[in-house]
């Protein structure tokens, strides 16, 4: 008996379904951060930990593990040989490696071509025209990533700054942002100086409420933001009758505050990534082709 | 006798200058980075080192540092209790620890009111008006310090990857940043993984460069950094006749691109923050108030 496994990995936590030959799901199981850019050895650890939790789901024996064909789809898989040096040093009988990006477009899009926008703590556009796959933005917080909750969380904060000094307006936003940090600036400054990227993106819920209020800045903060990703979609999709779907946690908060023009273009995902994992796995080692007859 | 003392302290350096009781200066000296936010104690070492260097260079003897009143400009000396805490801990006959942009301004317009930004690595606005010492911007790299030279390079790598995903328009200064990095936007991601705001900032010559040669991205990234250093002004200087000094290595760069507005107010800075801190030295610890018979 052979058996298909999807793995998701980010992170923040990686995900593993195994499934029969048809793509059903037999088990699933979870385990922590599995970005191969961060920590090699510590992804590869957690591709473990979670296929055993998903062959324990299933009520298979970790024996099985051999025999399995993997789909796997992870944070920093484009960078460089990573996919290559994972792959190597995987159990599995056979092993796929794609950027999570690959993982999330098939699951959202199914067999469909379009152009998924990632949207969560960082921020990715990943599209698909026949077997053509092309991945833009993504490059991290610090010169990329626009859109994302991080990017945004840090404009709250530079725009808090700003009002302090009088340089822009305040706005109750500013203000309770201030307030958080005790009135006191300096704290604000310290926040920043340690913070990661997740620090940043938890204040991105803040600008979408705040925005549904009418607040001036929450609103100007999500019009430049908006006009970001916009620009993406522009250089990516630009005359196509493209599907487009917005994913990550992000994603149905900007879904209303686009143009018309790509308004009319969204679907809802059709799945999420660790389905399109498996899909993936199906496609690269299970299906058979029929060969037809013509004539 | 009795000696003053001026300190210019910073993140790269610190200078001491030490002068007789009229201003006149005897002997300077310097030694590391003096920013007693980063480091309290390495600042006061260094503070002790340069001092020294200067009553070596004026052939004092050092035992003469218990009767010296100084004035010290440091880099972080605005935030929290960290300028009581360094006074305390200097062997000077009296101190006054100010923040350096106090001395930048004193020794840049000497007795005048005004406004003057600082335009390094970072930047700040510091303006007087009378007594009334007032700061603005200058919280750091992360979510400050616009027009500072970590904010343009940041920008400017951030629009090489733009041009990169065929999002914005490319130019011959991206190509040129890209060619950097071996044509490898991976390289960049990994430069801005571990860069400080001075590594960014190495490369903000070379958008005044670009724009000199009217480059529409090096044009683009100065027209908005040049907008946002005039909202500051805006905000400080507007309806006023005061007087604007443009400081730090970049000062001398942007003051071709600025408004007129504010071109028609720009005076060439008298001082430097050294001379500055020696002028507040006089003033505060030599100056005989002569007292005036009226009537």
């Amino acid at each position: 008996m052979t058996y298909l496994l999807g793995i998701d990995g980010g992170g923040t936590g990686c995900r593993a379904a195994l499934a029969d030959m048809d793509g059903h799901v037999l088990g699933v199981g979870k385990s922590g951060s599995a970005n191969i850019m961060t920590d090699m050895n510590t992804a590869r650890l957690n591709i473990l930990d979670a296929t055993e939790a998903a062959l324990i789901a299933a009520q298979i024996d970790p024996s099985a593990i051999s025999s399995i064909s993997a789909v796997l789809g992870l944070a920093g898989a484009n960078v460089g040989g990573n996919s290559a040096q994972l792959q190597a040093m995987l159990p599995f009988k056979n092993s796929l490696v794609y950027s999570d990006g690959v993982i999330a477009l098939q699951g959202a899009l199914g067999d469909h071509d379009g152009t998924v926008v990632i949207l969560g703590t960082g921020s990715a556009f990943v599209s698909r025209s026949g077997a053509d796959i092309r991945f833009a933005g993504g490059w991290g917080f610090n010169v990329s990533d626009l859109g994302g909750g991080a990017r945004l969380g840090r404009d709250l904060l530079e725009e808090t700054l700003l009002a302090h000094d009088g340089f822009h307006p305040s706005s109750p936003m500013t203000g309770a942002v201030m307030e958080r940090f005790g009135g006191n600036p300096h704290r604000i400054v310290q926040f920043a100086h340690s913070a990661r990227p997740s620090d940043y993106g938890s204040f991105a819920p803040m600008v979408f409420d705040y925005a549904a209020q009418e607040d001036k800045v929450a609103l100007a903060i999500l019009r430049k933001t908006v006009g970001q990703i916009e620009e993406g979609l522009d250089a990516i999709m630009a005359g196509t009758p493209m599907r487009l779907s917005l994913l990550g946690g992000l994603g149905p908060l900007y879904e209303p505050l686009l143009s018309p023009r790509y308004r009319a273009r969204l679907q809802k995902p059709l799945n999420d990534a660790l389905t399109g994992a498996v899909q993936l796995a199906v496609k690269n080692f299970a299906e058979v082709t029929v060969g037809v007859i013509y004539g």
